[in-house]
Parts: structure tokens; sequence; C-alpha cells
């Protein structure tokens, strides 16, 4: 029977025996085909190595404040798995590690997974691996699960965070670091695996931290997970989830497109998921040439407005009118009105308000924002400013998520549109059909891409366990060579750190890695959207395949990355 | 370069030289391995045939008024082409033959008009084939395009019906029908194959009859289209499309369902193309076993309201509460509100009142509904109130696709659990998500099922057109065996036909297959829906493969039918 866990890692009801995972679940034919799929791994893990270490690390910013947070990690190396005579790790020592997965999901978590038990069963055979249930909730409860290969078999290269569910509480307070300790202790746990992003990346670090200052023995290694990419350094390509997340929303975005471009009638706005970085919507513009993409760091950098954005939209479309297209696919990043300075600011504003005063009926509340801010709240359709007031995120800022922004756009589109039509500078036809993809792509199966990314992870945090290591996050390098040529490491957490205000106080964080205006994936993009904006240069990706043609295709951001660093 | 149409058939700018289609096209590695792949053809297609007819027909009902509307087809024979010794139909005729796409895009498109091509090719050599641009537009207005081998080639096996584009034009008034007869003469056309869904193929039939009565030499050929699944009969087992879109939702839908799982709290409310029938909803529900399936069809059948249906999935929620699980998956068909009697009763009084009366903003217009009607109206939510009076399709009735029906039913739901929060007799917690499946399924790369189907009814419609065939729509059976072993042949468009009132009068109209309460398919998933309701029966179909596992696999539906019947 399968059995299930919510978010509280309770152990849902229908179980009539022992947790037995997916063991009677029904498969599609292919998701059975995949669970056989044979897992390549990089050379250096099937044979013998060594863990060698680099030069002292630093911060990604504030240093000293990152030295006082983090006073026994600060400055570690970074260590690098490389081929060696014999094992330099004592194969007869039996671990006990733990893994649990944190925030939302990605496709390839369950693979990270098998690639660590794996390990154990290779290297260092008779080891216990235990999954916390829930996310670190089931730390702090000490909720958990002991894996083993029955258990984990029907979960390998399959979707969906379900072997353990995930969750998004954070280990912050004293009291809940001191039941992460009792936990830690209560099981004599040698490691302890966080898959995460870059928030639950920052809390193993602080684990890490914590487990060594109070001389425990158990060891914290990150693995970096998040279909939004933006979690990513130099030795650390890019994170989990984010080659399946977008080839998923590329396939649907090729599919409207070849739609828009047989019905002749239809401006598809289609709005993608990924808060913070326009990633996803870059990789997915690269993968299908919209005919418009708004990129969010973009519209920061140049300080736009709403106006602006709405402008560059109505310009294209009139332009194409003249050509005689009457229809378009644009792609918009879930974020994006939190990249546009105004509503920044007025966001920024309201997350003040809120935090404090009660917001009464009668709009008396509204005296305290500023008068641009007032302006542009006003300004906004009733119903985007009724979702800017909805309930916040636990970090108490707003849910962009619920922001219906492809829906705002095509009513400001229409407007402006509108206008120019009584000027006489557009003659066309206008109708927007708007679409969210999102949770389509977050527990696809994974692609033979991220299938092996997410082992050789796993894996390789497990080398890094038994090594000794704490405080690194598990970096797979030489992604755009064959699986066999990739390397294996660590990174040191407070390396990718700096410092941020949360709440109105400093906190450590890993800075997000944003769409860089001067990388090679946006460069490509400027260089080639004025064509794609006029001419229909359209690409279709079509349904991700397992076998044949593409199948280990990587992504564009990706590739582009390499080759600029090449 | 590429050259586009717009829906009146005109060909947009960009274009450099002569209409050159795809050719400069750039395809994605998938698309371009589907351009080679070879398409089978059923076994009596590659051998000389013969053609042999069956019985006299008669109509899906009212004969006495379809004989009377189609005095010279009334009655035609089926017929089905059977394997000869020689080749019956003179290889030394030099036909000219139209086609044209009519209606919604559906999977499949391009390669009926391949199967044709290639028919004439290998049977009529010297042949010629126009392509109507733009849907019967381009027939009424002689908007065409010549077809050859260099032209078609970059579309086989592709989506999209771009090739010549579609429009949803119809041929109804005496000076259309004078338009399409010009046409006929002019291109000095000997068949046109009109490939659509139920109304075209009625369409199709009324130019045949008129063709035939106006003593043209021009025959007609119909072949089944619509992803909705709604066109069939015995002879015509499935539209085409139905497979590939089916398969696009269900990947979809799989995906969601996994992500539920793992995040454990969610209700995904999923909303399905398919107006007027629940065919695709039943199939993605076979496919993937979600908790929650409406079945319009089903509604109507027992006559439900809109708060019976609110009440089914709150039961279910309620239940599944107590079960631990605070999350599901719920199919609702797009049609579904059209098919419950108190607001189909409502959309009926609409309709009369919006074609003949102003609606003023007053409302002094709602005095003309029943009392009964403007008590469901002022019940329900207002965006769903203003939806209701957006504007008409061009059959004058109301647009059930723009209603977000799905998001009614979260608020309705919502308010239902609060309710029973307050009573005590529910204690989980609810968040709904919406989603609606569309313009995501009907311009995907078609299956191999919809690649090879399609391709043998253009082959076959050729064929009837050969041999002096007309208002026969093309049907392709035995679709449970190897496409070798498929049967071949033409059934009287009018034996499918009913009279049906439309805009106050009489009008023939194809019989809408519906889902069938004692089908096959619909038993099937009666009888273990109270399964999928409590337990997690989720199944990830994953995405289409066109190589390798359940690459050839067919529809649920289809399969089912098929067992019925056998």
């Amino acid at each position: 029977m399968y059995s299930s866990l919510n978010t509280n890692g309770n152990v849902a009801a229908f179980e009539t025996g022992p947790v037995s995972g997916r063991f009677a679940a029904v498969y599609s034919e292919v998701q059975n085909s995949r669970i056989d799929h044979a897992l390549p791994l990089p050379s250096v893990l099937r044979n013998p190595f060594k863990v060698v270490e680099g030069p002292p690390s630093s911060a990604a910013g504030n240093p000293d404040e990152i030295a006082k947070l983090f006073p026994n990690l600060f400055g570690q190396p970074s260590a690098m798995l490389v081929p060696n005579e014999v094992d330099s790790l004592r194969s007869d020592l039996k671990l006990k590690i733990g893994v649990v997965l944190s925030g939302g999901q990605a496709p390839g978590g369950h693979n990270v997974i098998s690639g660590i038990f794996d390990y154990l069963q290779d290297r260092a055979k008779g080891s216990i691996l235990y999954g916390f249930r829930g996310g670190p909730a089931g730390i702090m409860k000490c909720k958990y699960i002991e894996l083993n290969a029955d258990y984990i078999y029907p979960y390998r290269n399959q979707g969906g965070f379900d072997m353990i569910c995930s969750g998004r509480d954070k280990i912050e307070t004293p009291e809940q670091f001191k039941q992460a300790e009792e936990t830690a202790v209560k099981l004599d746990l040698d490691g302890l695996v966080v898959i995460g992003g870059d928030d639950s990346n920052t809390n193993a670090c602080l684990l890490a931290e914590n487990f060594r200052g109070k001389n425990l023995k158990t060891r914290v290694i990150g693995c970096p997970k998040t279909i939004d990419g933006d979690l990513k350094c130099k030795e650390v390509p890019t994170s989990f989830g984010f080659d399946t997340a977008c080839k998923i929303y590329a396939e649907m975005i090729g599919n409207v497109m070849i739609d828009a471009r047989s019905t002749g009638k239809y401006y598809h706005f289609v709005r993608l998921m990924g808060r913070a970085a326009s990633h996803i919507t870059l990789e997915c513009a690269l993968q299908t040439h919209p005919n418009i993409t708004i990129i969010g760091e973009e519209v920061a950098a140049k300080k736009q407005t709403l106006k602006n954005v709405t402008d560059y939209m109505v310009d294209v479309i009139c332009k194409r009118a003249e050509l005689g297209y009457n229809y378009g696919v644009i792609l918009i990043p879930e974020g994006l009105i939190d990249f546009i300075p105004e509503v920044q600011q007025l966001i920024a504003e309201l997350n003040e308000i809120l935090a404090h005063d009660v917001v009464d009926e009668d709009g008396i509340w509204k005296k305290k924002l500023t008068n641009q801010s007032l302006k542009l709240f006003e300004f906004l359709p009733q119903a985007i400013q009724e979702q800017l007031m909805l309930e916040r995120d636990p970090h108490g800022n707003v849910q962009v998520a619920k922001i219906e922004t492809e829906k705002m756009l095509i009513q400001m589109v229409e407007t402006e549109l509108e206008k120019r039509k009584q000027e006489g500078s557009y003659k066309g036809h206008f109708k927007g059909q708007s679409h969210f993809f999102g949770y389509e792509g977050r527990c696809g199966l994974p692609t033979n891409f991220d299938a092996s990314y997410c082992y050789a992870l796993g894996y390789g945090a497990a080398a890094l366990l038994h090594s000794g290591k704490t405080g690194l996050i598990s970096s797979v390098g030489n992604l755009g060579a064959p699986v066999e040529e990739w390397t294996v490491g660590g990174t040191a957490l407070t390396s990718l750190m700096d410092v941020e205000r949360r709440h109105g106080k400093f906190k450590p964080v890993i800075k997000k890695a944003m769409v860089e205006l001067e990388g090679a994936p946006f460069k490509k993009f400027a260089s080639v959207r004025e064509d794609w904006a006029l001419k229909n240069c359209y690409i279709s990706p079509g349904p991700i395949q397992f076998v044949g043609p593409s199948s280990n295709a990587v992504s564009h951001t990706l590739l582009l990355e390499l080759g600029a660093q090449a």
C-alpha cells in the first residue's frame, strides 16, 4: 500500500503495516521503463579516489560578517575527488547518515537519495541511511524511516519528492537547533545530507556550524536543488531540476507557438515559475524563440516601469500587426512585478505597513504610502490590488506567485492598443490568452541529464561525508562533457554566502545567482530577440525523450555558460 | 523564409518570394527526427485493391428530414477497400484535388494532407493537390496553394495546421455555396477533402449534395478531426488528435499528481478542453487515476445541480482529510456547467434574451429570466456572471471555454468546507490550485498512433475520391490491431446525421458522440473511482515517447470500446 506524508511529517493513514512507499503503486509504462534505466557514474566515482583540498575560501560578500557567523567553518577549502591508486577512505567504516528534502519539489531528488544509498552500499557496507520525513521538521521531530534497497528501488529516476516528502520549515531558533542536536545524538548520526535551495543550504551550513561548535560528530553536506536555477556558482554549474522543468515548460510553449501560428489570432501570455530570478524564462526563450520575452533582471537594471514594459509589448504587437501577424507568444517570469523598481518600492512599503498596522476597510492605511506608491497602487487593476494584500509567505514577503501578472499585462496591453487604435497607429486585432506553467514542471520524470546529475551529486555527497567533510555543497562539474568525465567534489557553503537584512536583522544568505546581463545566455538572447519579435522563428522542442534524439541534450543556459568559461 | 497565413487566408508579410512554408524554419532535434519517421500503411493500401459497397444507409435520427435535406446523397452505402488481384482504379487518371483544414487544430492534420499527396503520387501520377488557405474561407475566396513534395516534406509528422492554416468560417448562404462552386469550376476540381469536426463534416456533406445537385464533377470526402473525441461511430472509431491531446494533458496531470502527493497541501482543480463531450476528461482519468473526476454526461443524466457537484467534491475531500490526506487532483470537463440542467436552462434563457434584447446596466433584463434561473444567476460568483454575459461564438452560444469553472468550483468548495468546519464535521485544511489544459494539446507533435492514423485517413480519402465517391467520411478501422491490419473505407455522412434546432431553424447536424454511461470506458471508470477517491492510485504517464516503451500505445477509450465490441 502506498503511504503518504503531509508537510508536518506525519504519516497519513492507509498504512496496513510498515511504511512501504511505492511498492504497490501502479506505474505507467514510461515510469516502469525508467526504474531500470542504468545510471552512469563519473569515472572518478567508479574507481579508487582520494580527496584533495583547494586553497582557503572567503565569502561572496561581507566576509568579516560571515566569519563572525561561522567561526568554525569560515575559510574552509573546497574538496575535490581525484583518482588514486587505492581508496583513501576506510571501507569498513559503518556510517549512519541522514538525508532530508527541503523546500519545493525538483525533478531528480529521488536520485540524489539513490546516489547516497548506493555509495554506502558500494564503499561503506553495513552503513545505515535514514530519510527524515516531511523536510527539516522531520529532523526536529525525529520522524524518519530507515531506507533500504527495496524501499528505494521504485523511486529510481522517478519525479516527485514523495519517497520521504519535503517541507518548508527551517531550523532557526535555539530550541530548534537543540531538537536537531537531540536527533543527531539519538540516531548517532555521522552525517546529514540536506537537499535544498539557497535557504536550505544556508540552513545546512548553520547546522554544520552548530554541530561542530557543540563538538558533535555529525557532518552536514548540502545538495543544490531548485528548478529556478538560481543556486549556482563556478563550482556548482547548475541546480538540479532546472533542466527537466525547463524542458517541460518549453514543450508546452512550443505547442502553444504552433497553435498561435496555426490559428493566427491569439497572443499567448505565458507566465513561468521562478520567483526570484528569470533563468527559467530565459532558458525557455532560448529553447523556443518567442516574440517577446521579459527578463526581470533587465527590467530592474534599466529601472523600467510597468508602463515601459507594456509599451515595449505594444510596440512589438503593432509592428507585427503591420506585417500581418495578429498573434504571438510572450514569456513573462513569475517574479516580474517584483523586479520593477516602482512596484518593488510599493511592495516594500506594503510589507512594512502590513507588518505593523491594521489594514482598515476604509483605506485610511493607504495614507502611509508615499505619493508615488499610492499612485501606482491605484493605477493597478482591482484584482491585482487584492492579490497584493493577500497573506504573506513565511519570510513575510508578498506572494508574487499569486499575482496573475499575465492577466494584468493583457489588460494593460488591451488598454494601450485601444488608445493607439483611436490615434490611428494600430489597425490590428488583439486577443490575449493567459497561461501559467509551474506545478506541471516540478515533479516530472527527470531527464537523463537530471537523473545522472542527481545520482552523481548524491554519490559524491556521501563520499564527502565518508571523508569527514562538513559545511560543503556537493559539486559536480565539467557537465558539458560525457558523464564519464564529470568532476566531483564539494564547495565551502560559507564561500557562497553574504549577509542580508531580513525582518530587520542581518542574516547569512547564499547569494542568489541572478540572470547576468553580461552573461553568455542573456547576451545570446539579446542578440537575436529583435529577429524573434518580428519574424516567426518558433521552435517546438517536443516532449522530453528518454531514448533517441535529444535525450541527452543539456540546457542552453548551461552550455552557453560553459562555452563562455572555456 | 517562413510565411504565415492569417485566418482570412491572406498571406502575411515576410515573404521574399514564393510561398515557401517551413523550408527555412529551424527545427528542434525531436521535430527533425520526426520528419523522417517512416509511416506504415495498412496492407490494403499497399497492394492492389477494389472498392466494394455495403447496404443502403439511413440516418442517426429523423431519416425523413435528412432524406429531404440530402435528396441526392441520402441512403448512400458505405464503401470498403478490399484486396484485389489488380488495381480497379485507372492510374492514368490525372486528378485535381483540393484539401481544406476546418476548425480547431488537432495533432495529425498535416499527415492527412501528406497521405492524400502520397496517394496521388503513388496511384494517380500527375495529379494536382491544392491546399485551400485559412479554412473554408479559402474555398470561397479561391485562396489556395499548389502543394508539392518539397513544400509538404517539412510538415510530415509535425503538429499544427500551419501548412495551409485553418478557419472557422462556414459555407452556409446561397452566395457562399455559389462561391464554392465557382472555385470548384475555376480549378476544375475532381475532388475536395474536408478535414474537420462534426460541423465541418456536416458542411462537407452539404457541399457534396450541392455539387451533385448542380451536376458538378467535384466530389467531397470528409475526415474526422477533433481532439474532443466526439466525432465517432462504429465505422469511425475515433477522431484524430484525441490520442495526442489526451496524452499531453495526461502527462501534465500525472506531474501535478506527483506534486500534490509530494507537497501534501494542494487540491489541484484541472479543467480540460472539450466543450460538448467529456471524452478527454474521461480518457485522462483512465490514464492517471485522479481522486475526483466529473463527467458532464453523468451530471446531465442524473440531473445534478451545481450544489450536488460541489457536495460530491466536498464529501470526498472530507473523507480524505479524515485519512490524513489534505491534497488531491480533480478533473473537470471544460463544458461542465453546460451539462448541469439548471445552468443549461439559465444559458438557454440568456441565449434567447441576448439574441433579442438589450442588456441594460440596471439589470431590468433580468426580469425576463424565470425565477429558478434568476436565483441561480444571482447565486453564482460575480466573475462567473460576467463571463456568462461575454460575447457569443459564431453559433450564438455562450462561450463555455471562457468560464473559469475550476475557479468557480474552488470558491464553492471553500465555502462549503468552511461551513462543515464550523459544524465540526471537517478538520482538514484546503488550498485549491487551478489549471486549464487546452491550447497546449492541440498542436503537439502527433503520437505514432495519430501520425499513422492520419496518414491512412488521408491516403484512404484520396482513394475514395479516385473511385468517384462523394459524401463519405474517410473511415479507418480495426485500430486495436497493428497498422498493417487496419481496414480502410468510407461511411455515408448522411448516416451520421440528425436534425437540430439552431437559431430557431431545423438544420442537419452530425450527432455528437457523447460519453455513453453504458459504454465500456465510463463503466470501467465508474467501477474504480471510489478506490481512486480515497486511496492514492495516481499514475504518471510521463511525456509522449516516439521510440521505446509506450510509443505505440493506443488510448484507453479506444481500447475499451474495441474490447466491448469484440
